[in-house]
Parts: structure tokens; C-alpha cells; sequence
């Protein structure tokens, strides 16, 4: 189907890989899933209870993507609720993200609860994107839940940022780790103007020789104000690292609440957290070279969520 | 007044400075103030309303000592509140500290409730020993409350440690650093078999310039349970370091629970925290010098917690 301009800009910002009609995909725009294609190896399935998916991805399926954006640009309320079932073996790069572009005074929100049950052996990166544009008094919200069940021996990565316009988020992530399972978290947050946003993550380390790695970068600006609450538990034999580095601008306010809770004798956990204002003498330096104080600004934060 | 051998022996675990019935000291035995003492420029007072003494320490304190040990060796309940008031400039290390022997099978339990209301330029040196003895079946319980107001210029150091045989302890510590205040925390607690340890310790650096400095090492063994809870609040330009390690052995949790809380733009915070079992090499080391396990356990936990 042909999509507007508005639906494309928004696709390009939240899809980095690039939205096709191509392979496995699903578009939902404004609460309806509008266009959607199979691959061999990855079927997506409408459920027949309550708005959302069910997405199946073999085994067979090796260095493949399936894209499932979700762009709203009316107002509106959208909970949806998507299950993955990730074969043993399975290698695949799930695409998601959400884009609201907000022009009228009503809220627009979206709720996507998603859940991904991995299989053995398995490989799975998740790319989710957030972002809200659009000049609407109406509040642009975004709450995602995501449940991840790793098997044995499987590899989960999971991308997570939050680039701009978000009024408010909530953000809940509850993850369980199997034997040898790996996790590998990257979060990117800002916030700017009087945003709020709250990001919840407990990882369980349930398995024998499970690790966890979870690195979050943010950003606050304006009168924006962000709660990082990660949370490691060790049940098992495992290693878990946990690192939060957050910059602090303007009248931001920033809160870390990291949790590490060892209930094994050989959980071995890590945590680290810092919150600064950003770094004057890189500002000093890149003003020298001829860039102005916003430009500078600019340049550091980008690089910093990189 | 003499003093029998469980008490002494008691206050000589405690008070690592040594008790002497001199200079400025009071010693608070199952409930009662047996003896006290004053000094030119320190001078304790019984409170009239409720249990405890209010400790008024003059300017003119340079490199003085008070000693308030508190010993019980009969069951019971003691809530005792202590008031200290630090004038400008004094320069006083504050001895303090809870033992109990236990014989019987109730509870044995000291609240100490500690306010130091501290002027500008002082410097004090607050150490706290807790530690319980005696075969007796009821819980030996120690819930120490401490609030510091540090004045301008000043600075405290806490030495709080709880050494061993606390079953239950719930610690609650509450301080407000003003402008150029700084603080030094050391926390040491270890605990055994099936106790419990609470600890919480909220640092307000309100002023500009104000800094904190937090090391907390806890060692858990046996089946016991340990929950830290530090929190920094950076109101102003300031600096807040803490670091939070932890030896887990046998069945033990030990849960980890550190917040930064950033809500001025040069408010700069750290936090590292890690949780992991005893070192296996310096074990073995120790080992090849002949030492058994448990003895070789018992150097490495010393040295950690020194």
C-alpha cells in the first residue's frame, strides 16, 4: 500500500534499518494493522482475542529481519500486544519501534506489550525505537512493556532508545535468562522540556553460567525529569553488569536506582552509575573550533548516546 | 563504679578506643545512665522527658573524646534518644556503640536514636560499634536511627560497623550536608547463620560545594540476609561518591539498592556497587601457607572489612 508522507517520515526516523513491504513485516497505523507480509521462514499471525500479533519465526530462519513498526498520527489510545515465538536456532533481527506524530490537543498514546519467548541456541536482536513529532498541545505517551524469556544458550540484544518528543514514558522490561543465556542491553534516553520518563528493568539470572550486560545513556534537558530503577537478580551461578551514565542539563532532574541482588554464591554482580553535567573542556575544545555553544552541545550529546 | 566482667568485656569489643570512667562519658547499662562524666568542654545532660542525654560539645573541643557506650545484658527493650549539640569550630571524636549478651530467650533490643546538630568549621568523628554475645535463644536486635545536620565547613566522618551476632538490625541514617560540608562514611557489617540486616542512608548535599564520600563493605554468610539502601541527593554543585562491596558465602542474599538522585545541573554523583564470592586465588594462597579453609576464610573477611 502506498503510505502519506507524514506515515514515511515517521518510519524513517523509527526504522533504522529501513521500512520495506518486503519479507516479514507488519505496519500498524493509528490502532489497525494496515499492511503485513510473510517471509518463508517468519509468520505473522493476527490474534483473534485482542488487537496484536503473534509473530513465529523457525529455526530455519538465519540472519533474517521482520519490521513491525508502529506509527500514530491521530489522537487516540493503542494497547497492543504482540508475542513472539522464537524457534531454537532461530537468527533474526526484530525491527520495532514506535512514532507518534501529534498535531491535535488530545493525548496520543501507545501501549505495546510485547513478549518473546526464545527457544535453545538461538540468536535475537530487538531494535525499538521511540520518537514523537508534530506541534499538538495533546500529550504524546508511550508505555511499552517487554517480557523476554531466553533459553538455553540463546543470545538476546536488545536496543532500546527514546530519541525525542516523548511527553511521558513508562518503560517496564522483565527478563529471565535460562542456562548460558546471554543479554546484552544498550538503552538511549532524552528527555527535554518538561518530559518525565521511567524506565524499569529486572533482569533474573536464573540459569547456570547466565550473563547480563546493561549499559543506559541518557540525556535530560529542560525541566525534564528521568528514574532509571534496573535491576540485576542472581539466582544461579552468573555475571551481571550493570552501567548508567546520564548528563544533566538545565533544570533536569535525574534519579538512579540500580539493584543488585546476589541470592547465590557465585551471582557476581556489577553495578555503576554517574550523573554529571556535561564535559566543559570537550564544549571549550569544540568551540574552538568555530562551532557555537548549541552546536557544541549537540555534537557531544550525539556522541555520548552513540 | 565498678563494673563486672560481661560489661567490661562487652565494652571492650565496642569501644575500640578503650572505655575509661574519664574526661566526658556516659555509659548507659540495660536501660539505665550508670555513670557519667563531664570535661571542660564537654558537658552531658539527662534529658528530663524521655530516655537519654543531650551532649553539648563547646567550640573550645580540640582533638577531644566522649565516650556514650550503651551495654545490656538483661532482656528487655531500651529506646534511648541522644542529642548532640557541636558548636562552631570543636574538633571531637564521638564514641559510641551497642553491645548486647544475650542469656535469655527473649529479646534483647537497643534503639539508639542519634541527632548531631553540628555547627561551621567542626570537625567530628563519629564511630559506632555494634555487637551482640551470649548463647541466649531470644533475637539480639539493634536499630541504631542517626541524623546528622553538618554544618558550613565542616566535616564528618561515620564509622559505623556492626561486627558480629545482631540477628536483626534495621539501620536508618539521615544527613543534610550545607555549603563546603563534607562527609566520610565507612560502613562495615557482617552478618551469620540467620540474621538480618537493614541498612539505609539517605545524604542530602543541599549546599554548594558540600561532598560525600560513602564505602560500605558487608560480608554475608551462613543463611543471612542484607539489604543496603544509600541514597544521594544532589541539590546543589556537589560531589557524591559511593561504593558498595560485598562478599556473599553459603546460602546468603545480599541485595544492593543504591540511588543517585541528581536535581542541580553541577551536581556530579558515582555509584559502584558490586556483589561476588570470597577470591579464590587469595584463597588458595593462603592455603600453600599452610592455613586451613576456614582460617584462610577468616584473613580474607578481616582484611576485606578493614
Amino acid at each position: 500500500m502506498e503510505l502519506n508522507k507524514v506515515t514515511q517520515d515517521v518510519l524513517n526516523v523509527i526504522d533504522s534499518y529501513g521500512f520495506k513491504q518486503e519479507g516479514a513485516y507488519n505496519l500498524r497505523l493509528n490502532g489497525m494493522a494496515v499492511c503485513h507480509g510473510d517471509s518463508r521462514h517468519i509468520q505473522i499471525v493476527k490474534k483473534a482475542d485482542k488487537a496484536g500479533i503473534d509473530i513465529h519465526i523457525s529455526g530455519e530462519a538465519k540472519d533474517e529481519q521482520v519490521h513491525i513498526p508502529v506509527v500514530m498520527s491521530k489522537e487516540g489510545i493503542d494497547v497492543v500486544y504482540n508475542d513472539f515465538y522464537i524457534e531454537d536456532g532461530a537468527d533474526v533481527t526484530i525491527v520495532a519501534g514506535c512514532g507518534i506524530h501529534g498535531e491535535g490537543c488530545s493525548e496520543t498514546r501507545h501501549d505495546g506489550i510485547h513478549t518473546f519467548h526464545v527457544g535453545k541456541n538461538a540468536n535475537v536482536k530487538y531494535v525499538e525505537n521511540h520518537y514523537a513529532q508534530g506541534n499538538g498541545t495533546g500529550k504524546k505517551v508511550l508505555n511499552p512493556v517487554t517480557k523476554i524469556y531466553v533459553g538455553e544458550n540463546s543470545v538476546f540484544t536488545l536496543e532500546t532508545s527514546q530519541i525525542k518528543g516523548v511527553d511521558s514514558t513508562e518503560r517496564e522490561n522483565y527478563i529471565e535468562l535460562a542456562e548460558n543465556a546471554k543479554l546484552f542491553v544498550t538503552e538511549k534516553l532524552m528527555t527535554h522540556e518538561d518530559q518525565t520518563a521511567v524506565s524499569n528493568m529486572d533482569v533474573y539470572l536464573n540459569g547456570e553460567n547466565s550473563s547480563a550486560r546493561i549499559v543506559s545513556r541518557s540525556v535530560a534537558k529542560g525541566t525534564s525529569r528521568q528514574v532509571f530503577h534496573p535491576k540485576a537478580i542472581g539466582n544461579n551461578l552468573c555475571h551481571a553488569h550493570i552501567q548508567c551514565d546520564s548528563i544533566i542539563m538545565d533544570e533536569a532532574e535525574i534519579s538512579s536506582i540500580p539493584e543488585i541482588n546476589a541470592r547465590h554464591i557465585d551471582a557476581q554482580i556489577i553495578h555503576e552509575a554517574a550523573i554529571g553535567r556535561i564535559n566543559d573542556e570537550q564544549l571549550t575544545k569544540l568551540r574552538t573550533f568555530g562551532l557555537n555553544a548549541e552546536e557544541a552541545e549537540a555534537v557531544i550529546i550525539e556522541n555520548f548516546l552513540k
